[in-house]
């Protein structure tokens, strides 16, 4: 047991339990670097705030700094018996400065402190997220180039529908990797409030200059209410959130690459280095990292209903149920991290097998829409349209034909508007040449849109 | 079983079992409006491009007008037997105005229409929602001015803790509402793209012009990746996570209230027409609406939940499943439109119950923090202030004592540095007017957040 | 607005939004005949106890009976504007039967009534999902049957694996439904329990004779407890937990016949009347059911989640969020009833495509396992014979080879164990027939158990 | 990187970023003992159905026990780099006893491994938890004993409603916590089923004798389908699904204690070691264990909800998503024993405060029932006692006078069933007393619940 923050009216000792079940410290401690860096812009302000004597703010302020370079350099090592983060410090600078530590929590409490600390933490981990989503659309949008010719079919309900080029699918990615920035970035203007000087959660009659710390530490502003400022976990839910679709986007993005690894799709060939074996089956080379990443995006969404759930049905003040909004915060964040960086680097790790894709080409009903189009373009109404061309195709169904080998003659029993130029049609070049709507899969705005974001991701 | 807008090929007809079970009509007619206004904007691009005759254009509009008249009027009986909104809306124009009516999906699929439809309904209930939080907020501010001056206990951890303003308290709900707010503004913007002409999924030959639709349907721009365009279903997420957030919000303002209506707490009074009674107890008077809302969010984290576990590990195009995201989507609305609009209402009709407030404040411990800021500002360190009214709150326990009982000589015993002059500090109003750090309770701050929000909120 | 069963004290109406908000007849409804029998046992049970007379017992159940009756027939027009089923019920009694209508409350409550009636509603459905969780292993077990013989690749990570037989996996299903039945059957007993009689929460002073009612409704015996009587929804959490586990299968199974009907794996043919098509594509044939089936499990799972969150923190007693678990209960059964019926009509429209199948096993990888068993037969240890056949099989890859075209001199450069005979195992036939450890694909084993299941399931 | 257990056809490394995202040893390493036991067997039934030879398998069991008997003297250093806990045994005991130990994987993978190590593990795990649930209510029962006789008001919707026995209401939580020890067993009788000698999914040509191995473990029976051994994760999720449960009532016994620990209710005190401070506010006392426990709930539902997730849409087979399985189980496992032994702990650190209640009770409205159920015994209709006493209990309200100050001629003014006599039912005792029905409050059938409790927790 180490010293607490509080305890002068509590006639006996923490029970061995209690101290167990209540500390933090064994998750809070990677916010070490927020509390010291806040702690010395409190110092600082309360020095010019002659709350307390300037040079014991200079000592105060010292103090911190020794510890900012201990822990920089991995030497700060946390007793894991501390209450949380807060005690951990404030105990520390006392062992090295003396009694004028005990000056340092004046004018805060641990309600606010935590809540500095996270919001510190946050951003700065938004960037990191912003940084690491760049990453992985540059490592997409590179496999796009690379890949840039690249034809496959396409699917609707996992049924193979029309011609797209690869690379219009990854871009597909890349859409949503950016939206995914965006609501990182729109989280991170709301978390951009300073709430230290909140205090336990009514504000002081000290005269705090909360402005001062506010641009010390980067803040765009100061919080404006000090209940509010304690009770407040709303940005941690939204970035668990805003991390929930991340996941999700990895997820589907992990599962078209491992179908495209199988053997049936064929589609890929992903490096050995991204892929482990069977302590059994010698022969297997399985897309685990894939795999993972799918999975875990059903711990990032544990991790949202974790918080919500907690925040649930709570009074509006600080309750002791927020110092668990830590651990699924800190969980969802390492796995995102982890899973974007690891993805960024297994699609610089992929071949296209283009012949074994080819080979799937050849389904002729990749074509219809074509054919379809081809009709209406000669007046045919879109609905009789669809019904000429389904009539066709289950005509070459049940007799084992393909639309290819149709004479004329047959070609005309299904409409008169049919005739032998629909074949111009039955390829894949032709057909991915032809989706000119904007958005669409034609190689030319294909190669706009790759630009356009080459220069964005630069 | 209705006429369906595929088939053709399809050998024989749909199992009964299969029409019911895929069937969306019985939810997604609340879309009916959405539908047809983007088969309008949509039937006049096809008319000016061309790719269908102006008189044909001209046709379809009339009829489709005529539809969106009677559904305005009431009039249009949806066929619970139809596949989908989509397949009903083409239909019923078809048994109005004819074979023309066969022209009007040229150029389009429901994988897109689907996507229009729910933007554009998102959007419309995004400014119901932000319209119904700015109510509730404005309830509050009202309550928050009518007892303004009225100072309560206030909790953390559920145990009194310092005197606040109720004011004070009630602003912090006005922040959290207002975070809402913006969260949603937000998630509009990532919204307001028109995804119409992205087809089954990969665009299509004919010459649409999507930049016509975006500007008729009142959109900032069309998307730009016609995969994307029919896959993603990220704004549906993030505007119910968003609604989760607000649930968590109304959850904790119902339990403060709820605790505040006990006959322990007795705070308030809410009226008889917000309350019910009990069967069997004949003197109930229960806060069920309360009750209730904090019930709610429990739902609308289900709703969230269900969508997340719907997206998970999905091949990246359009499947089936997404259907799946319109019921937690409209459940989630309407159970926090609901919740929102009752709980402004409710705040109208409650009574702060000042004289059983006043008999809370007589605790003497909700001023400890004011004589440990008098010690501070004599020079003593925090902690050794906090040690020395630790004591001395817990001499008084043991001798069950009040603080303004104790004679100087008592005092001093605990610290030369306090006197009688502590006894100004046992005082309620005294102790809020103290607070004054930016965003603190005191009355002068409040008043000036008040004022804020009455100009912000007009 | 209808009469209230309370509301004598109080001097005004009910808001109409209150009115809307707390009224739960529009779901409650199901319950009717639950509540209408449960009254009845209650009435008899008063008459016999002398608590009202004897002619008001029978006419009170004279009267319940003539409301039965009406239910069954379908003639029972719910009054939406009712508070709950059980004032719409007394309500409607109290029409039919006149003022000793208003005796059938005496000694009970709203808050044990509506236990009593989903408890008793609960049962019924799990005899309900029971059967209709055999009819999908019937159905499974009759395509199992039909395509005894076939072998087909197995997987793990989706990467071809070893051979089974396709009943064998099939097998797994009903294994895992199997699972299903007991869960729900424990859930039950745990159900059993009659409820009535609990009153609000603390019993009565009247007479009741709760095992009368007990026996009358055929539960096992009395709940032991007033409080948790009312307090307690665990059988509702246990039962939707339980319906999560089986949507999970459902979504796994359906994930599976998914992927065989792709184009790729190609192995079965579901019949076109349990498909849909595309509005826009004419050739497409989607498993829309399926995905369904599988979409399906993230709502189960969010009506999971919706009422953990509702009983979280929900001090121990009745409060009226307890009414909001409904919803997600009967949201749950419905959509796990209506997707094991058509799962099981879907498994009696599959056709298996033996040619197509039979062209994967050509794969050779698929037979690695067995050659390293050979190995290990002629005392290798598990560990080298791994690496003998992992080399063998890259070596091969390299040089583009298959195993069966190795001579013996190749073979041999592997190891001196290897000789031709191995290519006796590159023969899927041979493969699973050497699958003979207990739980095993050998075809006697799988025979054995269909024989098993056969057996069970009659 | 240490060894791998594959490798052999792989032409090159793993990733470094590979190796440390798929690692699962720094959560799995808590299967060892699992594991080695599961190996121990395992190598017997190898040595006895001579796969290996005698002397290889006595070598084979000595090497492991060696390993066992280091872990239990904490001296097995876990190797961070090594892949998995397999992994990890295997290698070491290769270093221990040379190259025999390549011989122990025979026959088996670690699909059916790990299946096997949670299985053991869960099966001891829960006899842990029903220890810990036994010694919680048994904490329970003693504190009920210790305060049999006090009354405390009974609430619903946390109004005041009717009096209880502070016992009755103990029980109810006894009540519950039965039901989850209940449900916890009926889990494990699924669970007991030993799937090792499944191998990768397919069984084995090796002549395994599972059967031994099963009776060498202790477990029920061998599973019977190998395929549904290995990707059946049913057990996991059931028994979080129970933990959930169990969370669910220790956060509302949480609430309990929180909500009368808060100086308005007043009921008890806890005692400090159970209680923190703030440092801040020298006074506070704060239940923090409490609502970390009630927090709690949160985290077990999010694991929960990762697992539904994880498991949702998988192929039916081994995928390497589920090694994502453990960090869940083991969280929600830790958090539930942790909260069961600290509470359990804190109820016997709990002082009833009897006079504060006490005037509590002087609330006259707890009585009107008992004055209802007077005058239904004296024939009058349950709806119009409920109409008197409700309209008696406005008048007081209105008149602001007490029930007992009313005299005979105002009672009469209700009913002319009223009399003075009505004035015996305003007593806590009375009341109580009067609650004989079958799981009612009164003292003798509580008294009767307590010994039952008192004979079956023995």
């Amino acid at each position: 047991m180490t010293k607490k923050l509080w305890g002068s009216r509590f006639p006996k000792k923490t029970h061995i339990l209690t101290e167990r079940f209540t500390s933090s410290i064994a998750y809070d401690q990677r916010l070490a670097r927020y509390d010291i860096l806040g702690s010395i812009a409190h110092a600082k302000m309360l020095g010019r705030q002659r709350i307390i004597k300037g040079d014991e703010a200079a000592l105060l302020v010292k103090g911190l700094n020794s510890l900012l370079t201990d822990l920089k350099a991995g030497k700060l090592k946390i007793d894991l018996k501390s209450e949380d983060i807060h005690s951990f410090i404030q105990n520390l600078l006392k062992k090295r400065i003396g009694g004028v530590a005990d000056k340092l929590h004046t004018g805060r409490s641990r309600n606010d402190q935590i809540a500095l600390d996270i919001r510190m933490y946050i951003k700065e981990e938004i960037n990191n997220l912003t940084e690491l989503l760049t990453q992985l659309q540059r490592s997409v949008l590179r496999f796009a180039i690379d890949n840039k010719g690249i034809i496959i079919p396409g699917y609707t309900h996992l049924q193979r529908a029309q011609c797209v080029l690869l690379s219009h699918l990854l871009l597909a990615y890349i859409e949503a990797l950016e939206r995914d920035k965006e609501r990182l970035q729109d989280a991170r203007e709301r978390i951009d409030f300073m709430p230290l000087g909140s205090c336990a959660f009514s504000g002081t009659s000290l005269p705090l200059d909360r402005g001062f710390v506010c641009r010390q530490l980067g803040f765009k502003a100061a919080t404006t209410n000090s209940i509010d400022s304690v009770a407040d976990r709303d940005f941690i839910i939204e970035v668990v959130a805003d991390l929930a679709i991340i996941s999700v986007h990895l997820s589907r993005i992990a599962e078209d690459l491992i179908l495209w690894s199988t053997q049936e799709f064929n589609f890929i060939d992903i490096d050995f280095s991204f892929c482990t074996g069977s302590s059994i089956m010698p022969h297997k080379k399985n897309p685990d990292v894939l795999e993972l990443i799918r999975g875990l995006s059903g711990r990032i969404q544990g991790d949202l209903s974790s918080l919500l759930v907690l925040l649930k049905g709570l009074p509006t003040s600080y309750n002791r149920d927020l110092q668990l909004d830590k651990p699924p915060l800190f969980d969802a964040l390492d796995n995102v991290k982890e899973s974007l960086e690891i993805l960024a680097e297994l699609f610089e790790n992929i071949v296209v097998k283009k012949e074994a894709i080819a080979s799937h080409l050849k389904d002729e009903s990749l074509f219809t829409v074509d054919i379809v189009e081809y009709l209406i373009k000669k007046g045919v109404s879109y609905r009789q349209a669809h019904d000429i061309v389904g009539r066709m195709v289950k005509d070459c169904l049940d007799k084992g034909k393909r639309i290819s080998e149709l004479s004329v003659g047959e070609l005309k029993r299904f409409s008169p508007f049919l005739d032998l130029e629909i074949k111009h049609f039955l390829d894949p070049g032709v057909s991915v040449e032809l989706k000119r709507s904007l958005g669409g899969t034609s190689p030319q705005l294909v190669a706009g849109r790759i630009d356009y974001w080459r220069r964005r991701l630069k």
